[in-house]
């Protein structure tokens, strides 16, 4: 490892205390090295701008981060164990190139500020990926909802068979639910679009900082005012985040678990493209639709991650080291979460419909609620219809078209008013655009 | 147990099943009564104007409905194990009261869709009054930031004395905390105020609910449009709103910690009102910070019924009897969190400062990093200045005063830029004046 | 509220704080208050031991408090918001009867001690009746297994039909699933079955209390020796016993989603007796299997209370009063629990099998696998066997009788070896008789 | 890639569902491909047993199997992306080196069976090493106990300065809670030590596997029976492994944050050895105490490695693709958690003491619970002695020398009953180098 910043001379270091202390930093670092770059970038002009550093010093300190930005996004330069950390190694290579002005660039800040705003940038498009993804998958759930209105599907409760349904209304309930974790994902998103950089170590420094200079540089809505409050906001918003996330992640398990039960032998009601099923090594006869499972299961990934971070905020005020367990937690939740979320659109679009068989799993039970509805329609109160419609005799074959139309209270088969969500989506879709 | 509304003639009940069925959801139902009322009220007016209730039917209803909210109100009702659940308790009532009216109640509603409109209100309601005492708290901690703003307080990183701090960071940041935490609970507040009535069992009726009327008459924001989403957003928006609360609670036990930290006999500096401590039972000489044990532990609360509902979750979509536990575990963490959070505002009041033991915690050692930004400010490279600045040689008693007022990064000591904090949360007590 | 035992004259009340304080602690403390007043017993034999108390005091304590207890459970006296908890109660109902004896009761001891060994008495109790429940539905599952060794039943992987199965397998498996969590319910009580009482408040005292004699007549398998420890233990132990008692929840909920895809209508191979099931408010046709699935939902519950204590043991060591929440989240943990538990061995007796419909679910696929190994055992190497029967040409419906019959690797169909099973339940149940 | 086993001719593969169906698989299975190759030997030589391979067979794939160990170790051969999985590797290494016999290797076992068996002797290893640890770690703690039992050190409750303790009476806890924890995970290494090998899919083979021999040849202590349990506790016996961990995690964070406080300048009780400390980038000034915090910090790896696994056992029985995310869970659990134990005996053998702070901290209230009990040794009630010892007058610098000599309750200051917890340590011992 290079020299430690902070390291005093004759203290002497236990490799395997420094390997627990080290933990994956460097490796994790490389995930937003990049942001911690242009964080940097950003204080260096603040500096300029108060005179910490000349016009010739901001120069070349800008000319070299985009050099190492460069060099790094190339494979060039590798962040790895020579390094005690990704802020460590800015520092170590302007020094390495530019010298003195190197050694001015850590001029009123501290490492956590750098963790922290780069943490902050990396969660922003972490979650504006999260958002983006769940408008495309609205989008084609709500086209789908469209173009299948009418086709039935058994309804149930309780997983057992209660009404028909559609495919109109299956659709449906998914756009509305992408929709909403959509608007989640944007308004968290503008919670957390707060600059910290500036705070030090929590306390501020005896330098008029130009933080409102930084908060425009890197693009935040708004500054994070009180120094000290930067420091309680770490991992406070890395789980408002995730909680963000984790809220697509729950209806994508339960659209899972819908599919798993489509694709079971039982129901058969849906074939997955061939990619999306693996086979068994001593099973010859098995197609099985792992990636649906493994979408499913992704959620516990994220609620590994929430917990995590959780576990650790049981703290006084100010920084403690325990805070560094946050980032790897951080990036095991986004990095499987929208890894699993991102072939949710793919999947969307190519399911498969057998209409056959969902045809033939409708029963004349269900359609005992209709009739004791019209009953009461036509006078009788509906407590006495319901006793009446629950009567087997009663129960014939109905035509599942005609139950459909018929179902015309807002939002179900009959009356979708899938315009209402359009027009949601569509101001949605509009920030997106807006904000990437 | 009154007649089961479903009950079918010849079916044996188990007592222990039906009491493992039941639950407490009698005396959990009492704690949205008045909203399961409301929202029955606006389903009657929606049946009158579609025609399946009299205008006659609808004002008995509503006479009915009314009385039976005061005299469950007055005690005079009370919700208990003679009922099923709040839900067919309305309906008994009702019918006993007006007969074929009372019967008719129920058309084209499930009790699901009770209990979706029911929670909804409550979380509404509960959420408003998160939001207002953040609001509350913020604004007495922003007061204290104003009038005790050049107040010197040892500012910790790791628990190590770091530099000196002031009672002006200290509050401002608490201030920041509980604005964010306000717009949390307004944000999620917004993204639930949707209306779930008219969904029936999630898959709609055949009659043409008049949902646009019950979403005005109750208050509502939107419509949930997507019956069969009405359902699949049971449980997910509960943790959304458990979410938001979390936000607050988190602050608090970090708060709380300050505290436990700040009333020890090694810190002694801060003397909490006699009323927020008890004695032992067996040690005589003690005065233990009870109340701020128990704020700081009701995060445990909080998370527990976000657990239990999070728990619950792994389903396809649909309707599934798991989801009626959400109903405790909601009353669990909201009773106990906002029961905590209501007193925080005055505890924020009553906090009384032992400036004498705060300022006898100054050390030389906390003047390091002001000494070293100085030398960096006169041109010596910072890396060099800090190499320097840690010789305790260099130590000296600084000046409190001096040190703080030399503090200018925004948000500092020198420049707390309160005004930016009371902007925004005057742009908060607007809205929620208004929502209230 | 009665005297505080602490309180200090001139000091304030606040009733929010009071209230606050209290919690539901009465409430909660009524579930071990039997077990208070054993301990209490104890305590006051081991303070006559060592000359604290005369013989006539001992004599007049421990009718009292049988009396007290006596009075408790016939509800001729209630535990409520007159004291402030049930320890304060026992000593001051010895107090009004005895005078100066009731005054020397709690010489030696803290509420700590009362509250920590009443709580172990109470976990000792709880985790053998789990265990006695786990020993009970692991004897009805193998006595299942062995009368319906050979019905086939469709075997799945990824829900997918994967080969012939067999009832004996299922019930095989349920049965050591349940023996696993006996005796890790026993494993969990043994460890926990230390006596934490004569600790005072973590520090001990100075008397020489006769440990020795509290922890025989309490039944303890050992003493809890380091004082300072048993405070460490408060919160450590009762997960341990939560987590036991999961483990069996667990297991309850993978059986209760089995039965809750066997009794949907696309399996339909189990019939549930009408007792488990319940009707809807609005569609006539629907008996659905609540109880199965509020079965399934417990885990939630007790999930909950693990994570409510949990977050609670962020401290450093000493009492702490945020370890009072961990007694509401016991109870609620243990009360579902246990509830749900309890429910299990009449459901296993009483699950009735539709075998035309599992017999009706078997299909060609489902012996490519035995065709393969055939092939294997024949010679031909097994990876070149499983490509030659992955060809749907060589499927032929086959014969499930024989399938099973060959299946004779251990544990397999044709090997079920039950008898290896029941001689390890045969050696818990005497354990379990022991211990009870 | 290596063609999958299971691939089937004509279907196309999309790459980015591939590598989210791959995951870190083959990277996660390094760390128990040892295992799996162990399994594979045991395996092979129960099928010689059977007559599915010569003896020349099995003595080639033994040759091969360790010849694979052998490069592996010495970095010859890389499991890499080159293979699906660990599983497949084997195979595929000993199909290219011995033809056939290669190809039989996977005769009656599936890839569940692999990874079931693997993960289970990962297990035994880590619980072992766990339980060493603890053991280690109780002995310091004994010794120091002993060496240091009469130091005076101030006892807190509610972090409030209580009566005088010692550093023996805060030894003995930590040495009673290690032997807890070592027991703890010696019982559930027990618990889980059951051979799932030979169960297939979960529904066993049509072939007498061996699985006696393959239970005695991997030194398992029972063969865990039914084959569909097998995969039921998959999940399960992790969760079991994990919770054995946390319990001593759970101590670990209390140690940590008694030590976080005792080195915090407000009591400066002990002095960290340097390289338990780092510095600041910017406070030259600091020495913090950072390998502290992240040993507290660690149990949230450990807890958000149950969490994930937790998330994934809601299913129905059979297995599943979710349950492959439980592999990285358990890799990251205890890969976190055992390096933090491992630094702990260590830790407690530097501790360092500074007695003169510590006899500082020492007040006169803290002999006021010694004077209550005193005077009502003499005869006054506790309950009045109690009063009149709350007086502050009565309050007068005490001999803490005296006051540990009189608390002579058994597990308190002066009579700490040492041995009892020796001999419990040594019987753990012997257990310990007997399984190892």
């Amino acid at each position: 490892m290079s020299d430690l910043l902070w390291q005093k001379p004759g203290v002497s270091v236990d490799a395997d205390i420094q390997a627990f202390l080290a933990g994956d930093d460097v490796v994790l670092d490389r995930d937003f090295f990049l942001h911690d770059i242009q964080a940097s970038r950003a204080h260096a002009e603040g500096l300029q701008r108060i005179g910490i550093l000349t016009d010739d010093e901001l120069a070349g300190i800008a000319r070299e981060l985009d050099a190492l930005g460069a060099d790094f996004s190339a494979g060039r330069f590798v962040l790895d164990a020579r390094y005690e950390d990704g802020h460590s190694a800015i520092e170590a290579r302007l020094t390495e190139r530019l010298g003195d002005a190197g050694r001015r660039i850590h001029t009123g800040r501290s490492r956590n500020d750098q963790v922290l705003v780069a943490t902050r940038l990396w969660l922003k498009e972490k979650l504006a990926r999260a958002q983006a993804l769940c408008v495309e998958a609205a989008g084609i759930a709500l086209d789908r909802a469209q173009a299948e209105a009418d086709v039935p599907l058994p309804g149930y409760t309780h997983l057992q068979r209660a009404v028909v349904s559609s495919l109109g209304m299956w659709w449906a309930a998914w756009a509305e639910a992408f929709i909403d974790n959509a608007v989640r994902a944007a308004d968290t998103l503008a919670w957390i679009d707060a600059n910290p950089l500036g705070s030090a170590a929590g306390y501020g420094v005896n330098l008029p900082l130009d933080r409102d200079h930084t908060t425009a540089a890197l693009g935040f809505g708004r500054m994070q005012v009180a120094a000290t409050y930067a420091q309680l906001s770490r991992g406070k918003f890395e789980m408002a985040a995730i909680e963000a996330l984790s809220s697509a992640m729950l209806d994508l398990r339960r659209l899972a678990w819908d599919l798993s039960l489509f694709t079971a032998g039982e129901s058969g009601f849906v074939k997955l493209p061939a990619q999306y099923t693996t086979g068994s090594s001593i099973m010859p006869n098995k197609r099985n639709p792992d990636v649906i499972e493994l979408m499913r299961a992704t959620y516990a990934s994220v609620a590994a991650a929430r917990c995590e971070i959780e576990q650790l905020l049981s703290l006084p005020s100010g920084y403690h080291r325990d805070l560094q367990l946050s980032k790897g937690a951080l990036f095991h939740g986004f990095g499987k979460g929208l890894q699993a979320l991102a072939l949710l659109p793919d999947l969307l679009r190519n399911l498969d419909w057998d209409m056959e068989r969902m045809r033939a799993a409708l029963e004349p039970s269900m359609y005992a609620t209709d009739l004791a509805v019209d009953m009461a329609r036509e006078g009788l109160p509906f407590r006495e219809a319901y006793r009446q419609a629950a009567d087997p005799a009663r129960w014939a074959d109905g035509d599942p078209a005609a139950s459909l139309a018929a179902r015309v209270s807002p939002g179900a088969a009959g009356e979708l008013r899938l315009e209402a969500l359009r027009e949601r989506l569509n101001a949605r879709m509009q920030t997106t655009m807006g904000s990437t």
